[in-house]
């Protein structure tokens, strides 16, 4: 009787699995463990073999490097009047911590990972992760091909605004970087602590110009830190207003 | 007649080129076009339309997402053991603009770049980028799964040990890092110069322990720099080599 309703229970799990996939994705799961294992945070890790332990972390490195190549030719192909250096910002906007994670909540896919440490939503870039290692089972089960046009028809063309997108987020780095040599201002970016966390570590970054420290900012990545200490002081310096 | 010698010579140049290709990567090329491209080094860009133009840094831009993609599968199935760290950091050993500028020369496809800045080799990272560029081409001209053919059984496997390379660049600033912690020091990566040329950047960074400034080294990447300061600082504070 115990094993009846237990064998039920979890084939239930896996059609409502199977379902959501479906209606997110608008495809079907070969290989229906393959997708669990990309909604499982290293929070709720599996045994260990060796001292390696089973989560979705190598699903999402594989997806990462997946999304990153069928992100790189859509934008190759849609705007093929624009140099490396926009294709590459504009495939930064996509592909960044912040957008996946949005992206992983709008789809509801966030809803899906199993964790074990729901209370602060699994790390704040729990969402983003689980999206990457969504793709990477995704290319696994289904290859390539498949995986594109997924990722362009019911991802990319659905949810971004790409016209938008190219106007978006101001690289205040960069400003700060083309203002200080054309004021002739020294301008350093100085990491000043990393702060590490249960899974996580984040950084500070400081803006120096002149040898005057400015304003400081934190991030989980240093670019983002440095991007962000560099909007602050932008601000705080009296620019004007990009 | 002018006219007959330069169509002839024009045509010797592809059919050249085409077993250049099949030569070093095995395929005979379909569109010749596609690798032409992607062997013209910006300093020799052809036409601008509207300020754009025409080379190989598109090319380079999307050669470097598959490249990635391809060798980030290769290594999560040759090694179904090793975490994702582990992963991430093999493949940037692969694809490192180090390892590719010499992968370049050893093919000799760096000899086939087009260029009109022969004369110190059109900067340092040419020989890599058009790598990368070929792979792009390679991309368009045949899709996914054949360039995943071609990038494992010509290059990877062939060209790089595998083996080898797990052991090989130790990251010290990685090492740095966990001394400093362990042994209660600050350190600070500081960039303190950036250095404009012609084509390219480079960047100085400097290492500060306890607020005092040890090493310098000078790279075409920060993180490149980073690893280069840290490796001398390691020497110069006399600590045990790795």
């Amino acid at each position: 009787m115990f094993l009846k309703n237990f064998v039920k229970t979890h084939f239930t799990r896996e059609k409502k699995l199977r379902l959501s996939i479906k209606n997110i994705f608008g495809f079907y799961p070969g290989n229906i463990f393959l997708y669990k294992l990309a909604l499982r945070h290293k929070s709720a890790s599996l045994d260990k073999i060796n001292g390696f332990k089973i989560n979705n972390e190598r699903l999402e490195y594989l997806g990462d490097a997946i999304l990153g190549a069928v992100v790189a030719e859509y934008l190759f192909k849609r705007f093929p009047y624009e140099n490396e250096g926009f294709l590459t910002e504009m495939r930064s906007k996509i592909v960044s911590r912040s957008s996946l994670n949005k992206l992983s909540h709008k789809l509801g896919l966030s809803k899906l990972i199993v964790s074990s440490d729901t209370k602060n939503g699994h790390g704040k870039s729990a969402a983003g992760d689980a999206f990457e290692a969504f793709v990477g089972a995704l290319y696994i089960d289904k290859g390539y091909e498949f995986s594109k046009k997924v990722i362009i028809n019911h991802i990319v063309t659905v949810h971004y605004d790409i016209d938008n997108l190219i106007h978006a987020d101001i690289n205040y780095k960069s400003k700060m970087i083309e203002w200080s040599q054309k004021e002739k201002h020294s301008l350093r970016f100085d990491l000043v602590e990393e702060i590490k966390q249960k899974h996580e570590k984040q950084y500070v970054v400081e803006v120096v110009v002149d040898e005057k420290a400015i304003t400081k900012a934190k991030d989980f990545s240093i670019k983002g830190a440095e991007k962000l200490a560099a909007e602050k002081a932008w601000t705080k310096l009296g620019l004007a207003p990009l």
